[in-house]
């Protein structure tokens, strides 16, 4: 095979150094460790990038997809992990980031009848390696819930205006922490968790459950900032919620982070 | 300027008719026409397209530019129902097609205390012209409202499962119709109209009319059905209504459609 | 547990049926068979519906859920198309619906260094099932593709510009059909298909094949729609091809549909 | 009318102030000025939040669609600037934030026959405002362009892959700034522009332009932060660009940022 021009390899002179250049949108399939022991497979879209020195006209975009697939055909999270220090030792980089959005699937039961049904939720996994030692981490979890509004019901005779609300939570941590005690967290903080299955006492519950417990986007926030506070292993965070209000066609959207 | 080959105009031997043809995804400003006699300014999506004779290998596809062009940097919606016989002649078509997709603003009073606000609606114009004279017109209201769950209401000691829900109805029609007049017959089948500003007096009412007109999903598509029914100048109509339950993370839906 | 009203189950006097009542966005885990004989595992977002007689108020939504549960935590693709008819049973309905759209992986070869890559793919299954022994089903496939203007090479002294494109295709068929042999038959459609991991002797290789393989969108459905003429088992199909055209902020469409 | 309750005024003893808190995805038209003195009409997506004190319970959600409306059915973009600053004291805030993000339409001649046609942009206004007199503007565009990868130019014999991009810019600055020469600066970073409408010598025209200016996404970037750094006027920036790869179905990304 004849010798190929390397483009890339070439002097740059304008003396700019890139912070980020590498792939994104790239879709590939991902198995992820549950709480109980357990694994289930589901499908990312990944990020991957470096930084590039001044003195390289560009980075070499094939080897983040040979990093990502020297794994197998399905990525396991522990080795994703792995990812970002990988890349430094391929791409001759100071820094590295990986970044993958996934869907995560709980069973969970009916309230009343135990029926299960199958929740889903938006899990992001973002995970940074310097060649310098430094590490970081962030986990983000999507978890859609209920609210109902405390002004609707306080001056209404009957009923009171409810959604469906999204809250983005993202946590760093200093010891392991599970998905699926962080979506316990926002589920506890909002009117009412959501189900996939609701049979009819079931509906019944969650519908009493929820007005029982109004909250408006703020004090959705502060719930699940005032529970992060609460726990030692969670050393930063941020919180929105994000609510597709019933009576308007707008939404009402509430953050708070804690300095890290 | 030398000639520059035309590859468009080649013989193609496949004998391949091509359905439909053109560009899509094009934004274009746009003049709309309020029932009261005013006009608004919004913005566009468009697709423009023509059917391709077996025998030509390619259409011209700067000519639907030119023709959306033709008329001006702001389109004013009565010329854009002109665009498809203009097409027909352009491309030498037998049929032309148009679509455009736009928000459409409405002021709207709060119910109790009156206060204005402005609210947004997605509506969409659809218009066919054939060779042999025919002619074909869709419009589409796409209208955010409040449902209130029935059941979790009949089931409930206090409150009732609520959201925001979209409907989209279109219509044909044999003499002119308002867009203003079709999102008041959607908003009328619904638990509650949607509105942009609502102070504590309106919000009671908004909470309680809610209360008091619980609809299914399959209600809302009925109502709108049966409105569009009693209507002589709606030839055919289709309506389908999405709830955005706030106690799932999936949707209901459903659908009519009155055959042609 | 008391009784609770069943207000889904009251009569209605609209004298209105309902084309389609049910569950839309709902996310659940996929087990797909590849043509090689493995399974591969991926993730879907379903609708499941059926029609409504004009008799009753409303449908028993739980109930979609609950049928689609009833195989288990991830769903094997062949008892994906039982569906349609257990609803038809559990909902007592002369029609069903079900869709299930999901990013269907394969792995692929680089051209010359043969270094495997992981591409991936939108699949959609429609199935739908009536009580006199209907049935339909309906596959798709929106297959990723480079195209290669043949006007712009034609003209130009040097280059051509080209771009990334996706053409959705669906057919319908009287034996079995692989999604592979469907991805195949579009990828060799257009001016070059494309891969996730490319080393410099693969891109010089598609680069140089994409530019002796000049296609309009026009070219692209109607090869297409020429291979699937081709081909007894596919008795309907639909082809649309949509280029992401790289010198304008507008894309160009062409379809093709075979009448049935 | 009767005193409701005002749920929102209540004290609230978490002791949690909240960063931001307030609407989000409300749509509203906008005139915007041109740099030649004309103004265009175009629609927003808006975001208007303040922050909150630990000891509030809520904001009052109304009073940023009362501030919104207060300058009539279309803002101005110049009164949009103010409406931090009015925020500020009808909420009684330290700190308020807005952001309004559009398309901008501009007419450009095509290169060669000069035929006009409209090419679309994003554009996003994010304006602070602080009690104290602190005052921040970040104004954002997005533009679309066509880069050609040097790599597969220099490796191939004929051709080299291109495809669409998009840059999203965004600068501060100490002395005001047109939209235009924002996107005037990136159009002429990349390999070429784009245009709505190109007649054959046109498209003869991009194509070889394209060629004889190959990009990677590094140097698209660099190129923009070269001319940035360039610019007295322009006291921070940060420029993202993604490429939409036609030989991969992922993009290609590069961000640089000017700190502060």
């Amino acid at each position: 095979m004849q010798e190929l021009k390397d483009t890339q390899n070439e002097l740059d002179d304008r003396n700019l150094a890139i912070d980020r250049v590498g792939v994104k949108a790239l879709r590939f399939p991902l198995e992820v460790r549950e709480k109980d022991g357990t694994t289930q497979r589901t499908v990312a879209t990944t990020a991957l990038a470096v930084d590039l020195p001044h003195h390289f006209k560009g980075t070499h975009m094939s080897r983040f997809v040979e990093v990502l697939n020297s794994h197998g055909n399905c990525l396991d999270v522990r080795e994703m992990q792995k990812l970002p220090a990988e890349l430094l030792g391929r791409l001759d980089a100071s820094k590295a980031h990986v970044e993958f959005k996934f869907p995560f699937f709980r069973s969970k039961p009916a309230p009343v009848t135990g029926k299960a049904g199958v929740m889903d939720y938006e899990v992001i996994f973002e995970v940074e390696a310097g060649k310098d030692g430094s590490h970081d981490f962030i986990l983000t979890v999507m978890v859609p819930v209920a609210t109902l509004c405390p002004c609707s019901k306080a001056i209404s005779e009957r009923g009171a205006h409810n959604q469906r609300g999204v809250v983005t939570y993202s946590v760093r941590f200093n010891e392991p922490i599970w998905i699926e005690d962080l979506i316990d967290l926002v589920e506890k903080s909002a009117s009412c968790e959501l189900y996939s299955l609701l049979k009819r006492p079931d509906e019944k519950e969650v519908t009493e459950r929820a007005y029982d417990n109004p909250v408006f986007v703020e004090d959705l926030v502060r719930n699940v900032a005032a529970r992060s506070n609460a726990q030692d292993n969670i050393t930063w965070y941020k919180v929105e919620a994000e609510n597709f209000e019933s009576i308007h066609n707008h939404n009402a959207y509430a953050v708070i982070e804690k300095p890290l």
